[in-house]
């Protein structure tokens, strides 16, 4: 058997640190990603890239200049290229990300918290 | 607010048919689409798709030509372009698609369950 599944508890199981996504599916160019959130992310946008956030256990609030929506497990939202959002965690959440192999975290935008090289689970 | 946010569980209260996908949301030329999947569909690939299915409710099968995956909730498979699959679940299971906007449900192969124009919820 050459295709193998991935259940995303176990892989959340894996890691603990926040803001640092891992890579754990691959197609058309894009990637799957689950990252661990909590407290306030840096302000930034991305260029070229729109962004899937979809909760998978917990719940944050996705900032936009224009105003803020509350996400909780289930819900999912796009962030278009261009706008600029800033996801924060009150308490610990699991986020799993859609999006293109070249999205980088912090987008625009270099901070302590920019990951160029992701981690594959 | 410009930007809406997706409840998975709002989405699937809205339909009943099943191999009849809906889409939910889009990006970077893919979408997400949500599906209710219910008995064995039909054995085919896609030419130029990887295709992701990720179980939101339920469980189900992926048959492929060397085996088959069980998928349980909070699992998903990608299946790659070229890849022949059929998915068949005993008990109606809620999945989650993610793949290019050009996606033919049934692939190389035109059925009954064949859906050309997709609804958008």
């Amino acid at each position: 058997m050459s295709l193998q599944k991935v259940n995303l508890a176990e892989k959340f199981a894996l890691f603990s640190d926040h803001w640092n996504p891992r890579v754990v599916g691959e197609l058309n160019g894009q990637q799957v990603k689950l990252v661990k959130l909590k407290g306030p992310f840096d302000w930034h946008h991305h260029d070229h890239e729109d962004e899937l956030f979809l909760v998978v256990r917990g719940s944050f609030r996705m900032e936009l200049r224009d105003g803020v929506v509350d996400l909780r497990e289930g819900e999912f939202i796009v962030v278009p290229r261009g706008v600029e959002h800033r996801p924060v965690a009150e308490e610990e959440v699991q986020v799993l990300l859609f999006e293109p192999a070249s999205t980088l975290n912090t987008g625009n935008v270099r901070t302590e918290r920019t990951r160029d090289a992701l981690e594959r689970l």
